[in-house]
């Protein structure tokens, strides 16, 4: 077990010695760290090694020039000029408020980034300022829309994150798949097979192995099959697709750069980099804050209250696992993975850091 | 078969001698009229019978006095007045595409509106001025969300409509359930079962009985199960729910006003009416809009060189499908089940116009 201080000071060590300016190193540190406490470690220590990698490769910018290449009094196109994803997305996500300080709302659309963590750190920075925040982005072609067995899109992710009064704030963050493919490398390893409804072989035939993406195989969307929506869940990839990329100019689609270094670089691009969307919205922009808080407050109760299903002990409100989840783990500490403990050793000795 | 003139003048003839001024008809006509060319009957013509129901017991306000009641550079508040929906729906839409044009983006929640007809027709009225359209509703309750026996939501839409260059646009418009309720009526109607994925009994049991809404049944929501994502169609759902009605101070969840006249007004209510939101996004707030049109165009060509799964011949862009349906319609003409049929020649009868 590690605490939180120890991980987040390794993690801020990794990148102080990969060239990223203290502040960078900590945000970068702060979002890893956040999705390990959320219990979201798909998203945590383990991407340290991938960032390591791809800056072996002289394939991020440690060093970038994150700026605004366009702007309305509501939005802003940000370029991230190849940096680590969190550094230009925590920039676009405070751009994003400040525009919404003055405009009611506030949209910004980044280009030329790379992997950021999880959607929901940037969505919920705006809860400290008592807005609505909203979180989207691009990712590696795995998932095939309905119809096809091409891999065209990424697992697709969503985050909101909406203000309360007395209550913790309602935060969605779902991926716009089924699963998240982490839980497919977890089968893998396990020997399991998985539940129909997730991925599919190279022809198109429902399969239940967790190896078929090795095989040509790809991932579905959220609903599974077109009778079961399947269609949904491609509009809703789609969307989050386009408001990331087209809108930034980032890579859309089957051209979204590897976030591997173990992966070439794509031959074809299309745009800059990844792409990601971002939202802040005043709740006084549409009602006086307080009634707003109190409205999301009887929102909560009102879903709380809802009769469970038969074994089912109580019915969630969106954010309610994740959050427990801190809870617990800030006290217990933060469990890596023998691989990934490993990993990091490696990864301190090469830079001539400390880490056991 | 009836054309699309015909029932669009009966239509506004229905809602004039309700007592609707003229523009407002029209516009209700319209609407109803784009579900059936888009193929959405279970939005169209059917729906005429429940607003005449409810105007006959003056639950509804044919000459309201739509107002906006809160404001800043890009969002406002409007309420419906107990208007017709579409009426309401229309006006809100409007003024964030006003909004858009000042702000760069517009956003307007509205209150105590009622149906208001399919959410496509009001994301797709953006394009005419080349901006980005978004619409979101709730809706009577019916959906329970994941490990609940509760009705809690409607089958709460979502429509994203984007402007492109030589290529029709994109418009995705989605229930956030497997399945409209009206399948379910179909099977019912036919004596069939249903797959099972979109029902459960009164227990949280998995169900394939397309009546048992009857029995204390709900809906379950995109993913069907925990184990398939339905966590992530609830978090949808429940964004729409909030953003339509915490958003605008209408009802939010199960306190959603029923529909139809059959159904008593609820005794508890938590706002006014039903809820909708709406955005509008100018293309040229992020990108030059030539450059926007020409990327997406790009993205529609990738997506449809996507490789077939075997035995299907393409994939499809979000809109193809009721695009394709609104060309054959409109020359082929609009076919009214009897049941509807006979519905409206006594409606006719009763207010003194001719259908036949």
């Amino acid at each position: 077990m590690y605490t939180y201080d120890y991980l987040f000071n390794f993690t801020k060590s990794v990148f102080l010695k990969m060239g990223c300016p203290e502040k960078d190193a900590e945000v970068i540190a702060e979002v890893f760290l956040a999705a390990e406490v959320r219990d979201h470690a798909s998203h945590g220590m383990i991407r340290i090694k991938d960032y390591y990698e791809l800056w072996k490769a002289g394939r991020i910018n440690v060093r970038p020039d994150v700026r605004v290449v366009y702007e309305s009094p509501s939005t802003a196109v940000v370029d991230g000029d190849n940096s680590v994803g969190m550094v230009c997305a925590r920039k676009s996500m405070e751009l994003a408020i400040q525009k919404a300080e003055k405009a009611g709302t506030g949209w910004v659309a980044t280009r030329h980034s790379n992997h950021f963590g999880i959607a929901g750190y940037y969505a919920m920075m705006a809860l400290k300022h008592g807005m609505i925040g909203i979180c989207l982005t691009n990712a590696n072609p795995l998932v095939a829309p309905t119809f096809s067995v091409s891999r065209m899109m990424g697992t697709n992710p969503i985050a909101v994150a909406i203000p309360t009064a007395k209550y913790p704030p309602f935060v969605a963050d779902f991926a716009t798949t089924p699963i998240a493919r982490g839980k497919l490398a977890v089968a893998e390893k396990k020997g399991e097979k998985v539940a129909f409804g997730f991925v599919q072989d190279k022809t198109g035939t429902p399969s239940d192995d967790p190896t078929i993406l090795k095989s040509g195989g790809s991932m579905l969307t959220l609903g599974g099959d077109r009778l079961h929506g399947s269609h949904k869940g491609y509009c809703l990839s789609a969307i989050v697709d386009i408001f990331s990329a087209v809108f930034s100019g980032a890579n859309f689609g089957p051209f979204v750069p590897p976030s591997v270094a173990y992966l070439p670089v794509l031959e074809k691009k299309v745009g800059e980099g990844t792409g990601h969307f971002f939202g802040a919205m005043r709740i006084d922009a549409f009602q006086p804050a307080e009634e707003f808080k109190n409205k999301m407050d009887q929102w909560i109760e009102t879903f709380r209250s809802a009769k469970p299903a038969e074994g089912q002990e109580r019915v969630l409100i969106p954010g309610d696992p994740e959050r427990e989840a801190e809870e617990r783990i800030r006290i217990e500490g933060i469990k890596l993975v023998p691989a990934i403990k490993d990993d990091l050793i490696k990864i301190a000795g090469e830079l001539g850091i400390d880490f056991k």
